[in-house]
């Protein structure tokens, strides 16, 4: 079936369960699925922008209390909707970073960040995670040394993942933020697997500023994202336009440079509203959806020669096994080769893990029932015993 | 009614004849709306994404095919598709202008033109519009040479609107290029106006690169747009990263800078994609548009007092009219002051011209039926004489 004349009708949440790393956090709520066919056109958001005409000055609808209420959600005093989380490191690396500045990020940093420095012309030095796959203090302290004996001064800024996007690792940001505070340097708290799925509190962390993906992490249309910072650097990240017409003497308010403007309009900012009460309420049930995960990791480790790589146990759902030592045992043999797995796994209705994988692979169970994560947990074993691995 | 315990429904479209000036284009088609709700989440359309891993290269659905067709569409070798128009002014921006380099604008330049110059560290130069509120080649050349004697060196690139904002004025873009090209300055066409609503080959015009918005004028929710080049200029601004991890050794394949990696996911572009069989249908009835456009303001201007600022005949459906002498001589003795008008209309159906405005407002028909555009002529002039104004 197709969207009319348009692409052909996606039924896959609809028809299986879905283990996809990336979009578990984001399936939007069944209010943001209202609130999108509400306010599908672009504009719809501005019918009732008046003076100074920013988005986030706007009433009606509530864009306005929905910045303070995010902004408390993430303990931060002054938020905005930015277009994705990769956005809101732009706009921080474009006000921090000049051509040739070193920055910090580490060897699990999203390729976004490293993005977001090279558009800047800055020059990325990471720390190396431990043999734990864990980023840790002293690492952090050795590399800024380095980085000053190298460069002849401090990182400009620090790129910071929570949870890592690798193996879904949960990195001790509040001692490493610290570390380079003591460095004064500034620190980007990269929430895209916290914020909307655990309480995230950027003030207690001591974060500079925290950013969140709406597609990722708060059930929210994409391009979405949440950029927040502290009033000590709200002037800076959010400065507003100075620029005038040479001809004209236009100004243009209280526009923000990084900002481009107004951000998010229309359905990612309304998809993103809508969410928000259930996102407050689901960040409260962390640990359902631990223990789901917990108990699938449990079944594909009962399958003789399964090794997890995220540590363990587990504080994320988003989970990195090694399975060349059982699964991948059998694509040697199967007459599918590679693709037996995520075809087993298919035919039971279970999707999301990339095609043809049996060696190294990532899942993310969020957001799934007990029950589904039980069958989830069942069918693994059932592909490993029905083709002769053992199980414990 | 509430989208759940999110905002209050909109329902504005459905209940009302919309004028907004900036909401006209962006209206989604019924398809897009499908195609919203079943490509909600934010990372539906990656299911099927596979190696080289980029956005444009995903080809179920097909997102391949659709940057090829919108190439085509507005005549330019190369497409990505952009969150608004304004990330594609800012990815040119970032790609030429130093800081301290001069720019050349228009009188009649929208302000996100301003602050991707301003956000590059750029400075703007406004070539001023004609009396006749035209941009002339006389004009960019007069300019262009005052910048040289000024600054000792060219502007390094040109934002030019083909029709602008403020009255939705044609300019003669394919000569102001010309002009422009004679000084080896790269010209972006700003189609903001006109890319989905009338025929653009940005190829026959000349352009460098041509930037489209999806939610003003492509019936696409926002945020979303296209940036188009040509092959010349493709590397450069469509440019792959190049920063590697000093201690990973990682790279990052072929995700380009300035768009941050991957671009518009979900809704966004398959909305776009959604509507893209009756956008390229649509611009080949602009005649019945301008039409119904024609007939409104002739029903204004046979309010004695009413002139029209935009030129005229009209080209463009958006319009800027002047009514101090009509409307705002009876808001001054109504008891509902310059609410009197908009209230007027409300009552009538109509929406969309800001609240209050009886002197200088803008509207835009576009998209309205031949008997909505009867209607809302009617209204204007049945709210003339019940107000006691002159009609002929």
């Amino acid at each position: 079936m197709k969207c009319g004349m348009g692409p052909e009708v996606r039924d896959l949440e609809e028809v299986s369960i879905n283990l996809d790393p990336i979009q578990a956090g984001g399936r939007l709520t069944a209010d943001a699925m209202k609130a999108v066919i509400a306010y599908g056109d672009g504009y719809s958001v501005c019918d009732h922008c008046v003076r100074p005409n920013r988005l986030d000055y706007i009433k009606k609808p509530g864009i306005e209390q929905f910045h303070k209420d995010l902004a408390g959600f993430i303990g931060m005093d002054q938020v905005r909707v930015v277009p994705g989380a990769r956005r809101g490191f732009q706009a921080v690396a474009r006000t921090y970073i000049c051509k040739g500045d070193p920055v910090l990020v580490t060897s699990l940093s999203h390729y976004t960040e490293f993005l977001a420095i090279e558009e800047s012309g800055g020059i990325p030095f990471e720390v190396q995670a431990g043999e734990d796959r864990i980023v840790s203090a002293d690492a952090v302290a050795e590399t800024i040394e380095e980085v000053i004996r190298r460069e002849g001064r401090n990182p400009q800024l620090f790129f910071l993942d929570h949870v890592d996007y690798q193996f879904g690792n949960f990195h001790p940001v509040r001692d490493l933020i610290k570390v380079a505070h003591t460095y004064d340097i500034p620190v980007l708290y990269n929430g895209a697997y916290t914020v909307g799925i655990i309480p995230v509190n950027g003030r207690d962390i001591g974060a500079d500023f925290v950013v969140g993906s709406g597609h990722k992490s708060m059930a929210a249309p994409a391009p979405s994202g949440v950029l927040g910072t502290t009033s000590e650097r709200s002037d800076e990240v959010f400065r507003t336009t100075k620029v005038r017409g040479d001809r004209t003497g236009r100004t243009f308010g209280i526009k923000e440079v990084e900002m481009m403007g107004c951000t998010l309009m229309g359905v990612t900012l309304i998809g993103m509203m809508a969410s928000f009460p259930h996102v407050k309420e689901r960040v409260r049930h962390w640990d359902r959806e631990l223990s789901n995960a917990e108990m699938i990791l449990g079944s594909l480790l009962s399958i003789e020669g399964t090794e997890v790589l995220s540590e363990y146990p587990r504080r994320h759902t988003l989970t990195r096994v090694d399975t060349t030592k059982s699964f991948d045992v059998v694509a040697k043999k199967h007459k599918k080769k590679g693709f037996f797995f995520t075809s087993s796994l298919k035919e039971k209705g279970i999707t999301g893990i990339i095609q043809g994988a049996t060696r190294v692979w990532k899942y993310n169970p969020y957001g799934i029932t007990r029950e589904q994560a039980q069958y989830v947990a069942l069918s693994f074993r059932e592909i490993a015993q029905e083709n002769g691995l053992n199980t414990i």
